[in-house]
């Protein structure tokens, strides 16, 4: 039915984690070819996870999307797998780790993950991603029914994330980081319909104000957009806007982190 | 015979190492598949690597397990493939890295990896992984015989580690921390016997020793089970004990690392 | 045609950057075997990208080798794919990141990247490895031809890097550090040749020059050819020359970096 698994987590791959869960899949479901689509999600950060799933989604393949980044393990949150259009299903925790993602489908049936068939034999209390989440994963892919993974749950009571908008209030932009990639670029919740809304072009200058620092910036296509060394504001490949210099780290700069705030100001110009 | 592969080593990701293994074992073997379990060991930390292929084992399939953590590379270490098991067979350098999760099975036969035919032309002094035991990996998944691989070894040569134990003494369990997850949290080398004969039971308060720094710890089953923020000492995946901190870094708290001995001592409560 | 495709970049896989590439070439190729190289160059570093995939190459199979490290992304550099020998095809940026790696082939032709029916679509301005490298990889995979990929180019035009090269000078060996690897050791752009030109012999010591800063080293054959602590110059396992420490991290010790300069003079005895 689903010859590939996707999978997603905050494991990094330092300890056998991933690993681990891979050789258990490899043993229910030998022909599965298993996407690691990223284990580099900050510990916990389930938005963040949230995110780099529902973004990468229109890139991957119909598959079982497992994805696990859960600091509730152990307690009461419930394991669960989705069932989405275009012939994806989702496992992992139902923290809203998968609902941003799955939510685009939309969302056909959702099931929770009760019967014990389909896991490991014993279930530890700290460890779900080897005991239940990839097990449910491998055995779908094996061939397993969606509808004999555990009791029915009703699509409207899957946790959804409250997740930060960037509003327009007093000429700025008030915008939120929403992270920082391996090249030091910061990428914003911002969407090409609120830079319009600034009535900024491309050239312009715009002021970025992280708490008390401002720093000056130019809206640019590209990064070659802009001279060495100077910051740019622009539309990133997933079509959220995001904060670079040419040639250099704008993190290291602005020493800037995931989850901070920021004011965009247009300054004028272009 | 084999058609799994699993490939542990201490090379990191940052270098080609591990892919340039993986090349020569595509050329060997195309049809096999191979599985990282970790490639995250400390450098040279022979006895991590083989706690982490110990524990993990019981998850992996059968395989041909490839192992190389080689401080001794180009020294007079032999290198060896063994036999176990429930068709497993382990390669790589005669340390002490196989023989934890090898002894399991238990040994059915060693043989020192002499049979130059199996080996990549040159053999180059400090990359026998890409040279050496990448390539007997690899013909043995694409069916050379075991026998074939070199000289016979007694199996009881082989090298084994001495690691150390957890003790009781004066009513204080004297603990090591075996290693740091990429969580914070501290692996012990505690079992579940020794926390029955220090008596504790869930809910009941330790002192936790290291050094001179003492630091309050409650027996929990799940992060969940304590106050956040609170330190726990609970049964990990593995079944052995941990240190964590529900929904915090114990190792950024403790500034512990690997290696450091604490001791464990009951408050009482509980 | 090509089964195998070997995927080396400096995203790292803190990410889904590479994740997201493979999604992409899973649903263009789904039976192609992706091999990753390495994700680990440092960011931008297009030489050492170069390097390792030039150095890496007789080890792998004959497959397409999708390589992107690509700072001019979104500029006037040329997206290619080049034929070279046995059976090999290059696909990436021409910034100097495939030809040193091709040109050992020879080169058979190269084609610039201007068919779009091959590329993902819309293409984003900073994100060409998924929107067309890793397409254009997928595609060769699953049969494309060569020829289809866009207009025909001049080899002799392809982007060649002038990398600095070791100078025996005044009795001193001029070397630059190509790279330090994962153990602290620090690899250069030093030739067996030269280490002859020097006169050097196995056991002889010689006079490192960071800078201001001497140290004593000895020529070695393996780790193991010194005492713990000592400081050795070995030809490592790609034929070039290296400097590390028996059980230590030269690194560390040295604080040298990738880029640096160091001279090298034979002090006498062995």
């Amino acid at each position: 039915m689903y010859d590939t698994i996707t999978f997603l987590t905050d494991f990094g791959l330092r300890d056998d984690f991933v690993g681990v869960c891979r050789g258990v899949m490899k043993r229910i479901a030998p022909d599965a070819l298993v996407i690691d689509l990223s284990h580099g999600i900050a510990a916990q950060a389930v938005a963040r996870g949230a995110l780099v799933l529902a973004r990468a989604l229109p890139y991957l393949p119909p598959a079982v999307h497992l994805a696990v980044v859960d600091p509730g393990v152990g307690g009461p949150r419930r394991a669960v797998a989705i069932k989405s259009g275009r012939g994806r299903v989702f496992v992992g925790p139902d923290n809203g780790l998968l609902t941003l993602a799955a939510d685009r489908g939309p969302i056909e049936a959702a099931r929770s993950l009760t019967n014990a068939r389909y896991h490991l034999e014993p279930v530890s209390r700290t460890f779900h991603a080897r005991d239940i989440f990839a097990p449910v994963a491998a055995h779908l892919a094996a061939g397993a029914h969606f509808d004999d993974l555990g009791e029915e749950i009703d699509p409207a009571s899957l946790v959804r994330l409250d997740l930060p908008v960037a509003a327009l209030a007093g000429g700025e932009l008030h915008a939120t980081i929403v992270d920082v990639d391996r090249f030091g670029n910061l990428e914003l919740n911002v969407t090409s319909a609120q830079i319009a809304q600034l009535g900024l072009r491309p050239g312009q200058r715009v002021e970025l104000w992280f708490a008390l620092n401002p720093y000056y910036a130019i809206l640019a296509e590209t990064y070659a957009g802009a001279g060495r060394g100077e910051l740019i504001l622009y539309e990133d490949s997933y079509g959220a806007y995001a904060i670079a210099i040419s040639g250099g780290n704008a993190a290291s700069l602005t020493e800037a982190v995931a989850g901070d705030e920021l004011r965009i100001r247009v300054v004028g110009g272009g």
